[in-house]
């Protein structure tokens, strides 16, 4: 039975990375490393560079991310995708020898498809999951703001959802995730305020706060001309209603 | 205008806290050090572990840390206690070097009130927030679950809201913090899976999971012998529902 360790690393500051991760990153003998392909060699960048910052010994073995195919339904191309990039995580793990350890973007737990990746595999790893910084605690950082009110709940949702379903029945607070669109722009603004955050950790980190109806277009503007100049972007936002719980 | 850092360090295990934390507490020239009286010792064990292994030479001030007025209404309470720590906390930094900083467990964005309390402050100091690993992510890497569903939501919650308004309507998935009283006993247990842990990311981390109906029971038990023996306990859960989103 392989030993997968599937490790947080934060956002993209090296400084997000947490002790833990630190000693497994340094423990671990091989190294899987995704190569997503033009516009995104940022990340494998920041990977290596966590990676050599660990002192680490490991074999890096890098794959190349499978493609999805947008014509297909939402579900239906999540779990093929999914599939494959497990069938590549076979192939690189293929006489590796364990440890073997994936640097994961902000917290294995929280959107992210790692976990649900290594279910695929046969047969099944041990695993181990690492903590790491969430792009959403580095946005509340950034801002120095709470999540939540006092005693109030906190909803966590995507950016498809707010489009499809409007404001979560009986939320507070909302703090939203994968948002390809600035979908907060579908929302009635009256009474809402929005800390958004680009880039989060990263040297070229972007904030934004204010009422949504002040905010949102300044919000779709910067985030235009900072996806366009880097070629890629990262963001997530909070909402929060006026009043509230 | 003093700087005041509030730094999270994670839940327990030192190797929580990161690159980022662990640099501002060797940077810092004050640190607040709340005492909780008997009992909670351990925690200020943990923050002194914490800080002489970031190598610090920081002043550490004392303080101790007032009592609540459980005979007030809830509001009220809080109100009134944040106002008192928001003094102990103003004399204790009086004269005392910048940067100030106080160490939070887990992080400071997530039902913490310690961003609340450095509000109170007058003169307003500069604020720095530095995120930490929180609770329910040391919970979901011990069981190595998510936190949400593919492209689903999920509901952060406190105990006395889950007792007081039941399951969050459309929910999917409800994290469950500050949660002295097994309040999913409240809820038809029906369909529900749930995800516990204790003193998570300590030596004596407990965990425990099944569908709720059989580890319940099994979690209340667990939970008063633990209290007992240890003479607090802080523990944390997640709920999903079958089906789902």
């Amino acid at each position: 039975m392989t030993d997968l360790w599937l490790i947080g690393i934060g956002t993209g500051n090296p400084d997000h990375v947490t002790g833990e991760a630190r000693k497994a990153l340094n423990e671990a003998r091989t190294v899987l490393m995704p190569l997503k392909g033009a516009g995104k060699d940022d990340l494998a960048d920041l990977r290596y560079r966590i990676l050599s910052e660990s002192g680490r010994s490991a074999r890096v073995v890098e794959f190349e991310m499978p493609v999805r195919d947008d014509t297909l339904p939402y579900t239906e191309r999540v779990r093929r995708w999914h599939d494959e990039i497990a069938a590549r995580w076979r192939e690189a793990m293929d006489g590796a020898e364990g440890p073997v350890a994936l640097l994961v973007w902000g917290d294995p737990s929280l959107y992210d498809s790692t976990l649900r990746i290594a279910e695929r595999l046969d047969p099944a790893p041990r695993l181990r999951v690492v903590p790491g910084i969430t792009s959403l605690q580095v946005l509340t950082a950034a801002h120095a703001i709470p999540l939540n009110r006092v005693g109030a709940p906190v909803t966590v949702t995507t950016g498809r959802r707010l489009r499809d379903h409007g404001w979560p029945a009986g939320a507070d607070t909302v703090a939203v995730m994968l948002d390809g669109e600035c979908s907060f722009q579908s929302l009635d603004s009256a009474g809402l305020t929005i800390w958004w955050g680009a880039y989060l950790g990263m040297e070229n980190e972007l904030l934004e706060t204010g009422p949504l109806a002040e905010a949102g277009p300044r919000i779709v503007a910067l985030r235009d001309k900072a996806r366009a100049r880097h070629g890629w972007i990262m963001d997530v936002y909070l909402l929060r209603r006026e009043g509230g719980a």
